[in-house]
């Protein structure tokens, strides 16, 4: 019955094929993303996340190490995952920078808007819940900050080089108070159930670098 | 035993007199506030609030008619809390109006320190967390950034009449700007555990203002 093709030792039932182990991580980890973009960690049981995808509470440790382990990986897929939707609007040349900010904004009221606005930022709730959360996810998620501020302060330099903001303009530092506030827009936008907040936010953002 | 001298009836053990319920009602919120403000309502088993205070958990039902009535009222006790710490800086007409903002996050910054910055702000986690909460605190939560948002406009408009901010700002949407990033700050100085956030955020709302 246990024909994984991987030396790895776990505990519980075995899957049946390794191509099946690979697809029911994925679905783990995907719906792991949606649950915790929704409702944090505290809120989430694992038990939820194996109920949906529909694998038994005792295989869980054939998938991943720990729960602690699961969470690292959801949080790497979700920065992945919202590292591209990032590149998608701010490197696309065919407008100018600022404009790309703007369609990031767009697409982001877009997204929250599709989930009726139950969904926000996967980083944003964890960071917001970190005093209850394994103390190894602090720095994975500054990290994940990090590594947007340096795209969003990329673009802020194509929109400096191309004159749509001031040669004084301090990139990175305007990048780190966009996503500071950025993920308060976030909170706010689901509190309300409404684009309100991003667009608030961006929009004076945008009024503050050019001004 | 029982001589409570309200008429309500409840479940479980009866408190002792009626000065002690009130104590341990009080003791309640505040330790339901203390723990909320670090925490978040997933995360916050009753019952460790219940432990704390050292009420058997069978006296919960003496106080609070339902779990969600006791997180009615620990919203309202904080954000009665919190527009006291809000007034004490913004109406300290001892310093000109900005500086009084000013002071407000400095004291902000220093609540967060003297907590290591475990504890943020309760509004901003329970806003987070909508998703998973009764659907009855949306509409408070939303009126206690409401009331935030009109101290922080007086503010703002007193800034404008000393001539410290343009005629042309905006008040009401500027503070509006102010809550809905400051949530953010809050949330990414628990994540960083220092102050930096708070500041980025402050002086870049506040030279925004200015421009």
């Amino acid at each position: 019955m246990n024909d994984m093709t991987t030396p790895v030792r776990r505990r519980g039932r075995p899957p049946k094929r390794f191509d099946d182990q690979f697809d029911t991580r994925q679905a783990l980890v995907r719906c792991g993303m949606a649950v915790l973009t929704e409702k944090g960690f505290s809120a989430t049981g694992i038990d939820s996340v194996l109920r949906q995808v529909g694998v038994p509470k005792g295989s869980f440790y054939h998938y991943f190490d720990s729960k602690e382990a699961f969470g690292r990986e959801v949080i790497a897929a979700y920065a992945d995952y919202f590292a591209r939707k990032i590149d998608a609007a701010l490197d696309d040349t065919s407008r100018p920078p600022l404009a790309r900010l703007q369609a990031f904004v767009d697409d982001a009221a877009a997204g929250m808007a599709r989930f009726d606005f139950r969904r926000g930022c996967l980083i944003g709730n964890l960071g917001q819940e970190m005093a209850s959360l394994p103390e190894a996810y602090r720095a994975q998620l500054e990290a994940v900050f990090a590594d947007w501020e340096r795209r969003v302060a990329r673009c802020l330099a194509a929109a400096q080089a191309a004159g749509e903001i001031g040669a004084g303009v301090d990139c990175a530092r305007m990048a780190a108070f966009f996503w500071t506030g950025w993920e308060g827009a976030v909170l706010r936008a689901k509190l309300v159930r409404a684009a309100t907040p991003l667009h608030l936010f961006a929009d004076e953002f945008i009024k503050a670098l050019r001004a």
